[in-house]
C-alpha cells in the first residue's frame, strides 16, 4: 500500500486538509495517507522544512512526501517533484527543497501536469495529488515533468564560528518547550576537540555540561543535550524551558570552549 | 476498502473520538476512517455544515460521512441516514442536513436501529456506527430505517439584495484568517452583470477589484476573491485578514455595483 | 490488518509523532495506526491513563496500545509489555499501568530488546515500536521480555466515604467543559441505597437530581449524570460547565445522602 505523507499549514479545523485526503482517495482508494503535521504556522517554510527533514528518514523508502506550504499559483511559481535518498517529494519551488537536503536532489523535475481550472485556487488537490499518486504507484519522474537544474535556494541563519566560540540561535521550540538551536552535533564536536565548554544564553544563564538524557539532572533543573534532531537543545528536566528560561525563536546562544 | 469520514465536535484531547474509531474497527476492521475534523466548536451545526459541504465532493462516490454533532438522545431526536449525490450521510436530524444540500436529499430514512443501553449517552458509537458500517458495506438504506419525508429545516442568514447592492455577512474565518462571507460567486455574478463594484466593510474599508489569486496584490495588502469554497472572501496576501482588518463572524459586508 | 494505537504527549506540531508512525510503517507497512491522542499534557500520566482506560475497550481484541508518555531512558526505567483483557499494552513502567487496570495485568514482561544507540533519546521509535509490532503480528510476550512480577504502583486520590457522605474531586475536564469527578457509578450506587442526595460544589452550588441525558434540563441549566466514562459528571446543557461554574481540576465535590 503506497504511503503518501502530508506536511501542510492547512490546520485541522477547516475543510482544506480533508479535501486533500479526499482527492487522493478518489484517485487511489488504497493510498495510506499519513499526516506529518498540518500545524505548520502559515507560510512558514523553514518550520516545515525542519519538521519534514527530521521525519522523512523514519519512513520506508519509496514514500511520497507531499508538501502543501505556500503553493498558491502565481506566474513565477514552479511546482516540482524530486527523488532523494529513495524518497519522493512534491511541492512548490519556494525554497523549501534547499532547506530539506544538504546536497542537490538526486533527480528533479518541474511538473508539467495541466492545472484543472476548477481547482485554480487549490493546486494541492489537483496537480500535487496527481503527481504524488503517479509516484506512489511507481511511476517515473520524467513522465510528469521536465528535468530541472536546481531548486530555489533559501538560506537559514547559520552559526558563526570565531576561533573558540560558536554563536548560534534558537530555530525551533517543541511541544515540550525544549529549545532547539541551529548548532549541530557535527559542528559542536568539530570545534570542541574534547575541550570543556560554557554555553551562554539570556543575560547570565550558563550550562557547562552536556547531558545524555533529560533526566540526568534533578527535575526542574536546566540542561543541554543533543536531542533527537542532533541539534544542541536547551531543556529543563520535566519543565518547560522556553517559558521558564525566557528563550524565544531567534534568540542568540553562545558556546565558548576553554583551552 | 470502505471509507468512513468523521465530522464531529469531539476534539482530539479526550477519549471520545478514539472510542468512535475503535467502535468502527471492532465491527469492520478494514474500514478506512478519515477525519474531516473533530475541531467543530461544540454544538456548532452551521460550522460543521460549512466544512462538510465543502469537503464531501472531494471524496469517492459511496463514501459514508458520519456526523457527530449535537446527537445526544432526547425524546424528539431522530437519527437519520441519507443518500445524496452518491454519498451517504449519517447523523442526528438537528438541522444540519438542510444546510448541507441545496435540494432535498435523494433518499432519506429515519434509523430504527435499537440503541444498546450500554451506550445510552453515546449513540455515536452505537447506532451511528452500525448504520455507517451497514452503508459502507454496500447495504441499503431501507434495511436500517423507515423512509422519511423531510429533514428538519434550519435557515442561515442569507444575503439581502436591494437593486444594485448585496448585503452579506461573515460566516467563517479559516486557519489563515481569511474572512469568508455568505455571498456566493453565483449570486455575485448574477447581480454584477459585468459592472464595476465596491466592497465595503468595517467603517471605511473598501476593495474594488476581484483577484484571481492571493498573491496578485503585494504582500500585506488586502484583496477579495472567490476562494476554494466559491464564496466571496476577504484576505491579505500572506497576512491574517480577520485580525488585521478587525473582521469577525457575523460582521456585515456590502457590495455596491456601479451603473 | 494489525491495529496499533498511539497515546502520547508528543503533540501534533512537531516531527515526533510522525517519526513514530514512520518507524512503525518501515517495519510493518500494513499496520493500521490509530491515534488515541497526542494531546496528553506533557508527562501527565494520570491524564493519559484516564483517556486510554476509557478508550481501549472499544477496540477489537488483539489491538496493541503503545503508550508514549514519560518514557525517556534512565538507569531505573523499565520498559514493559503486557496483556490484559485480550489487549496488549507497551510502555514505560512509570505508574501508568497501575492506573489503567483495577487488577494486576494477566501477563507481564519487562522488555529485553536492545536499544539501538542511534535512537538513544527516542526509545519510542525503537524498542517500543519493535515490541508493538511483534505483538501486532501475533508474537508472544515471552519472546520480547522476561516475566515480571508487578508494575509500579501509582495512587490516585480516591473519594473519601464518611457514613452518608462521599467526598470526591474533579479529575478531568473534557472538550465540552464537562466536569468529571472520581466518583464512579458503582461507588455512588453502593452508598446511595436508593436515598435522595444533594451534590455540593463550589461555595453554595447544589444539584439534587441525577439526569440520564444532558438535555433533560433546559439549555444553560446545570445537571449531573453518569457520563460515558461512568463517573459522576457535572455539566451544563449546551454550556461550558467548568468555566461557568468555576470548577477546576482537583476541586472538591461532596455528595450527601439523606436518610
Amino acid at each position: 500500500m503506497a504511503i503518501i505523507t502530508l506536511t501542510t499549514d492547512l490546520g485541522s479545523k477547516d475543510f482544506y486538509q480533508a479535501a486533500l485526503k479526499g482527492s487522493i482517495l478518489s484517485i487511489l482508494p488504497t493510498a495510506n495517507i499519513i499526516d506529518i503535521t498540518h500545524e505548520v504556522p502559515s507560510f512558514n517554510i523553514s518550520y516545515a522544512a525542519f519538521v519534514l527533514k527530521n521525519t522523512y528518514p523514519y519512513f520506508p523508502k519509496g514514500t511520497v512526501h507531499l508538501i502543501g506550504i505556500d503553493s498558491v499559483f502565481s506566474e513565477n511559481t514552479r511546482y516540482m517533484a524530486l527523488k532523494h535518498h529513495d524518497h519522493y517529494f512534491v511541492g512548490a519551488d519556494n525554497g523549501i527543497f534547499s532547506l530539506l537536503f544538504d546536497e542537490a536532489p538526486e533527480e528533479l523535475v518541474e511538473l508539467n501536469i495541466m492545472q484543472d481550472l476548477k481547482y485554480l485556487h487549490f493546486p494541492l488537490v489537483d496537480i500535487f495529488v496527481k503527481a504524488a499518486i503517479h509516484l506512489a504507484k511507481g511511476g517515473k519522474l520524467k513522465d510528469i515533468g521536465v528535468p530541472a537544474e536546481k531548486v530555489e535556494e533559501r538560506m537559514l541563519l547559520q552559526p558563526v564560528i570565531e576561533r573558540d566560540i560558536i554563536r548560534g540561535s534558537v530555530i525551533y521550540i517543541d511541544t515540550f518547550c525544549n529549545v532547539i538551536t541551529n548548532i549541530t552535533k557535527d559542528l559542536f564536536t568539530k570545534i570542541q576537540r574534547n575541550r570543556d565548554f560554557t554555553l551562554y544564553f539570556r543575560k547570565s544563564e550558563t550550562i557547562t555540561q552536556l547531558s545524555w538524557h533529560y533526566n540526568e539532572v534533578p527535575e526542574g533543573e536546566k540542561l543541554c543535550l543533543f536531542g533527537i534532531s542532533n541539534h544542541l537543545e536547551i531543556a529543563i528536566n520535566k519543565g518547560k524551558a522556553s517559558g521558564l528560561l525566557g528563550l524565544h525563536l531567534s534568540d542568540i546562544v553562545r558556546v565558548e570552549f576553554h583551552s
